[in-house]
């Protein structure tokens, strides 16, 4: 997609092949800083501090990390030091890990020699992988939007999106967003409800920043607003993107997006998710009860950065002196709230049997 | 109740019974500012600006607001231009029309020459009621966290509580908050989790800021956060405020309301509304349909200040440039979501015929 007129991927490599390029997304929508990760250590901090966020981008960041490992190392011992180091950056997305043991799949019992070269190649296959993917999410959720569009017979689609499952989360296109930029292709008129997504503001910060990148109409909201908004009838869709959703389809998703699935629930607002099967986590059931919800530092919260009127970027302080807080970073929104699923093979109903449906060959396994 | 220990109510008249005096609610937590009131133009703006906010406070301030327009003009026709200016100054709370009738009946009639005294007894009246009111619901809701801590058999209770319907939205006491310092008063342990509330944070700045000046163990969340910790077993009971409850009980409180109860609903925890009988409208049933619903400037929600790690207070912008902002300021949560109200006179059912059972005289009216 594009910033300022010109085509950008979220990570990809410099000319030698081998430095690794991403923008740091903590200073957007304020500032486009490139970042050339040049070491196992550059990746994992970048994955940690959130320089890089969402799912997909989190797994392909990890991919390279094994990548820059192996430029020091390339012995087993080396491969596992670096899935040790990346797997524990962050606990809630399962791409992370899902990247991490096809890297580990397609290294291991091969000789040292190629390993570096085969690396790069398998993590540049992830991220054109993940293109196509997202795209293929696109075109499915693209019918999800058109169908509104017909049932509404006029004026514009109203979508509200959670967070950011934007392009700037994946490599390409998104993952909930890929939908809208299909239907702008396609002459349907959206205008996305951007939900802010306290505490870090991806919503207000990213997702706001590509969709007015991309020329689509957009309001941002607070967190709190969703619900009104569906009372009321201004909501035709919600689309959201997950870091992690279970066999039956329970999803993991930022923190806030339960609630507003209950809201679309109470108010018969269809609620998708839109997910790469990466997302997918055939190994567990109860999303409430099996997904680790990460738990971030309080600051989070009680610090908000932004721009100056003179153009500076400034932190403040938001809550009295003494008092704590809690930062969660996810909720899990059991499977009975949400409409569908939209995968790259198709929309499935979020039920263990809807994805064994769609994906017969995980399901089994 | 206290801010640095000494006693404060949120409005009151200086020795010369005639300035008004009140701090300004935006520059909390980071600064206790007194502000005097001189004029009919002061207390409107001083609403409008949110200065003071809070429903009975926003009606206290209208009733000194009237007081102090006579200052000028006692006529019949100052009455109606102070009643004209101060309806106009907020469109949702029903208590700012509920205080400017009452100080007109009280002082149309009158004599001009005692107009001014009889006002400002008025005010006073009603500033006292306010505080005998929100003591009564504290007694009433005592009962609730009581109860909850008898279920729990141990540890602290749990009460969640959206955006400030304490003490600083009052004259003392508070609506939610005031159950909260009874039980405290009465030695239960307590500990509340206070939602942020966006865009204004007015939980984190304000709720946050009266608890800890109070001693009462609490942590700020994100609004997001309020399902997640409904779904873990972590709230023992919601308690938050209401700017306007229809006779039928639909009760429109702080945007973001309505999600937290259908949370709370969806996990079978009990949701109370705690309010004095002041802010029902016995007018009207649907809230969904009859309750203006304020909108107000986009940049409350893309602006936002706090403190500098210099201690300066700086504004900073959070959103792209050319993002549009949406900000509806209340939402409706439908009676059936509210498990009771917490009135002066006892807890009932969000139910016409519970309402009347406790106020008999307004629902025949």
């Amino acid at each position: 997609m594009r910033i300022d007129g010109r085509h950008y991927r979220t990570i990809w490599t410099e000319d030698d092949g081998r430095t690794v390029m991403t923008f740091d997304q903590r200073l957007l929508p304020h500032e486009l800083r490139l970042v050339a990760l040049k070491s196992l250590e550059d990746a994992a901090q970048a994955i940690e501090t959130m320089l890089v966020r969402g799912a997909p981008l989190i797994g392909a960041t990890a991919a390279y990390g094994v990548c820059l490992a192996l430029r020091d190392d390339p012995s087993d011992e080396g491969i596992e030091r670096a899935f040790e180091r990346l797997i524990r950056t962050r606990p809630t997305a399962v791409n992370l890990r899902w990247a991490l043991e096809r890297m580990r799949s397609a290294l291991r019992n091969q000789p040292h020699g190629g390993r570096l070269e085969r690396a790069y190649a398998e993590a540049a296959r992830i991220c054109d992988e993940d293109v196509a993917i997202c795209k293929a999410i696109g075109d499915h959720g693209l019918a999800l939007i058109r169908a509104a569009a017909q049932r509404k017979g006029g004026g514009p689609v109203n979508v509200l999106t959670h967070c950011n499952a934007g392009w700037l989360a994946t490599i390409d296109w998104g993952t909930a967003t890929a939908p809208i930029y299909r239907a702008q292709e396609e002459g349907i008129d959206v205008h996305v409800w951007v939900d802010e997504t306290r505490p870090r503001n991806q919503g207000a910060a990213l997702t706001a920043f590509e969709l007015g990148q991309q020329g689509i109409a957009h309001t941002v909201i607070a967190d709190n607003v969703g619900g009104h908004l569906m009372q009321h009838g201004m909501v035709d869709l919600c689309i959201v993107g997950t870091d992690r959703t279970t066999r039956r389809g329970d999803v993991c998703n930022k923190i806030g997006t339960y609630l507003k699935a209950l809201a679309a629930a109470d108010n018969g607002v269809p609620f998708y998710v839109a997910l790469p099967s990466t997302t997918i986590d055939w190994t567990i059931e109860d999303g409430l009860r099996e997904v680790p919800i990460e738990q971030r530092d309080g600051s989070e919260l009680t610090r908000v950065s932004g721009r100056t009127a003179d153009g500076r970027i400034e932190t403040v302080e938001i809550t009295p002196a003494g008092s704590p807080a809690g930062n969660w970073a996810f909720d899990v929104t059991p499977a009975r709230y949400v409409t569908g699923l939209v995968t790259e093979r198709g929309v499935c109903p979020a039920t263990a049997e809807g994805l064994a449906a769609v994906f017969p060959e995980q399901a089994e396994s």
